[in-house]
């Protein structure tokens, strides 16, 4: 994921749409590897989007696709890709439709997009998602991205979703570090993750148990759940 | 800014510090250039940082210093360095004196230092930051995170503070976007940025003047609000 925005930068506003995307596709299987966050930089953005679609199978970008100097992740894709920027007619046409004789350059840089590129429409999108190859353009507005999840979704499809449980407990995170070691070589196929929280009086560690094999979750589970002190054990969430 | 975590990547928890770290530091006057997110990955940790700490001043990377397995950003940050792991003894003392007798493998782990590495007291931090060279090791847990950042200012000092103002519109984006692009042009040092909101019935466009010379902050605001229609202006902040 390249996420193009000086306001994360800036500490203007805080990011919404990695943890959005992160939950989706740990649900349809996708595992999310790397996130990126780069400025409204041209050049930025095309070598990060280069390093990215040669690294992996999906690259999803947020942001920088509006009317405005500052929008400048479409362009910089088509220099990624080497490929002119054309304009569409059908956007152009929706565009002059929605803003008539108002309609100003900037409206139409929105109908803009990399030759070759796809336009995706689909559940939940009142205007098309914009696909390059193996690379798809989010706009970065948090209720809008959401939106777009549901187009997505229906074109890359499910994999093996991943599972999730997890037992919050009172122990010292320190004292069942060798445990939760065990667990995971033990466990082939399942990540063990262990979350402290300082501060609460309902638990000091959360542990959970990914993968996705279900049956294979489970065991690791119930393996740390029969190891633990069961006074330690706060509860067990799913 | 690297940070580390498969909790993150997976949607389980969201992401805080970028956001703490983006503000402390464009109050500092230090513009935040790039952010990575990556998994517990001993490898990838130590590829990024290494990347990072070629390209910029300083690095500062969140998260995976704990006592368990999947806390891997001492060793990895190691490893970037080529430089063995050395267990210090004034924080294999303290954690002693404070584990006792029950002071598992687990804890003496977060007594372990990359070498030459160096421990930074300070302000608001009852456990030292680590660094090497120009790469800072923050915590995770964002409230812990946020403690750490005094001791940090102390160390990195004082740069030339950016500042920010902002213009709330009820234009259309896409009518003012000439306009702004004219005053980022014209204003040299500001950073113009514009950020669409929809179906708020307070305001559609939120404008932002940034830069290190508050005057020339001052004069672009200033042009764009005698540019624009009275009654598109909601309201000015500061």
């Amino acid at each position: 994921m390249l996420v193009i925005g000086n306001e994360i930068l800036t500490g203007k506003v805080q990011e919404a749409n990695v943890a959005a995307l992160a939950t989706e596709l740990f649900g349809l299987g996708v595992m999310l590897k790397r996130v990126i966050v780069c400025p409204d930089e041209p050049e930025t953005i095309a070598r990060d989007v280069n390093e990215l679609r040669a690294r992996f199978d999906l690259v999803i970008t947020s942001g920088g696709v509006g009317p405005t100097h500052d929008d400048v992740t479409v362009p910089a894709i088509a220099a990624a890709f080497a490929r002119p920027l054309l304009r569409d007619p059908s956007l152009e046409a929706r565009i002059r439709a929605h803003f008539g004789e108002r309609t100003t350059d900037g409206h139409l840089r929105m109908a803009e997009l990399p030759e070759g590129g796809e336009l995706v429409l689909g559940a939940g999108t009142a205007w098309p998602l914009l696909r390059v190859e193996n690379v798809w353009i989010f706009p970065g507005v948090p209720d809008i991205f959401k939106g777009r999840l549901l187009a997505f979704r229906e074109r890359v499809g499910l994999g093996t979703p991943f599972h999730t449980r997890a037992i919050y407990t009172r122990a010292d995170e320190g004292d069942i570090a060798a445990l939760l070691e065990r667990l995971e070589r033990e466990h082939v196929g399942v990540t063990v993750g262990s979350y402290p929280r300082f501060g609460d009086p309902d638990y000091t560690v959360k542990v959970t148990f990914d993968g996705q094999d279900l049956e294979a979750v489970h065991a690791a589970l119930e393996a740390c759940r029969s190891a633990l002190d069961v006074a330690l054990i706060v509860r067990i969430d799913p």
